[in-house]
């Protein structure tokens, strides 16, 4: 129905999350009508995302150099390390500005039914982070849902054997909820009432 | 937070209709993760969507040739001309397959609040193509809400002079709805049960 171009925008802008057919039409449509430096200015910044963005060698969140800005922060305490699933809740967690020591990022939770088991997280770099030294409590702020707390009690057992103190974040954060889309307030109670996990 | 090419492109992807700041990050988040050849084929699909599509002189539809593929078929009734909010609204009745006449695409509808007023149509373009002779019929297809009914009101004022007969898209689009998102059963049923406008 639409030229072959336009349809071909609408099928790769379908493969991104949330995006159905008709919500794919609506953005291409815009992006075929709307100011050329618009659709410059977004290819320009996907292709320098792709070319400049890897994961930081330390703490894996996502950096523009290596290691990342925070982990090269000799302002930040290096005694607290918090993991979090992802870049946005980490984002999430700074927004917050309730926590200064250092973090890392798995690479999401636990999730046996879309394939991403044990192996797929990343959890080997967290153990050689945490042996590193210098790390003497483990904030474990995984999402408070089913796949983050599966997430959370393997991380336990895996950390088990080191010396660090392993915490979970307090309560606060709603059971079912998602970290990136918290306020900072209960974001930073949280942290402020977080629990040693036994 | 992020890095800067990362806010960057959330920042691109927030200008899109219907896009927050947080649809936006999660949007980011995943193109940055993607496969690179997910990424590749995106930018690919808008340069080239870019650059090859156009509006039909004809008919004002998106278009990767001129005439467009709908003005160049032989096969379709000159006498019938069908006049569009959208080319959305156009492949809209196009699967719906009740309809095998000729197409005007207006550019959107009046909103006198956006600054879309009864200049920025492309009327005039519209009463050139009635007046290339061969229209016995002008089917008002604009859309079933406030703004489509003032923008189907000006038409018929701007058509009158003409010979055409000018009908309304009938009962069986519900007011308040949208034609992109309406099934084709009730799209043929409408277009069958059209009225002509006193």
């Amino acid at each position: 129905m639409y030229p072959r171009a336009v349809e071909a925008l609408i099928a790769s802008l379908s493969r991104l999350p949330g995006v159905g057919r008709k919500t794919a039409e609506r953005l291409a449509l815009h992006l075929v009508r709307a100011p050329a430096e618009e659709a410059r200015s977004l290819v320009a910044a996907l292709t320098a995302v792709r070319q400049q963005v890897r994961a930081c060698s330390l703490c894996r969140n996502l950096a523009d150099r290596d290691p990342c800005a925070i982990c090269a922060d000799p302002g930040r305490d290096d005694s607290l390390l918090c993991v979090v699933e992802s870049s946005a809740d980490l984002a999430a967690l700074e927004a917050a500005g309730a926590y200064k020591g250092r973090y890392f990022v798995l690479a999401g939770a636990l999730a046996p039914l879309e394939g991403v088991g044990p192996d797929n997280l990343h959890l080997d770099e967290l153990v050689k982070r945490v042996r590193q030294g210098g790390v003497k409590e483990v904030i474990i702020a995984t999402n408070p849902t089913v796949e983050g707390e599966a997430t959370a009690d393997l991380i336990v057992r895996t950390l088990e054997p080191s010396q660090a103190r392993l915490t979970r974040l307090g309560y606060g954060v709603p059971v079912g909820g998602d970290l990136k889309y918290m306020d900072g307030l209960t974001l930073a109670r949280s942290l402020a009432s977080r629990q040693k996990v036994d």
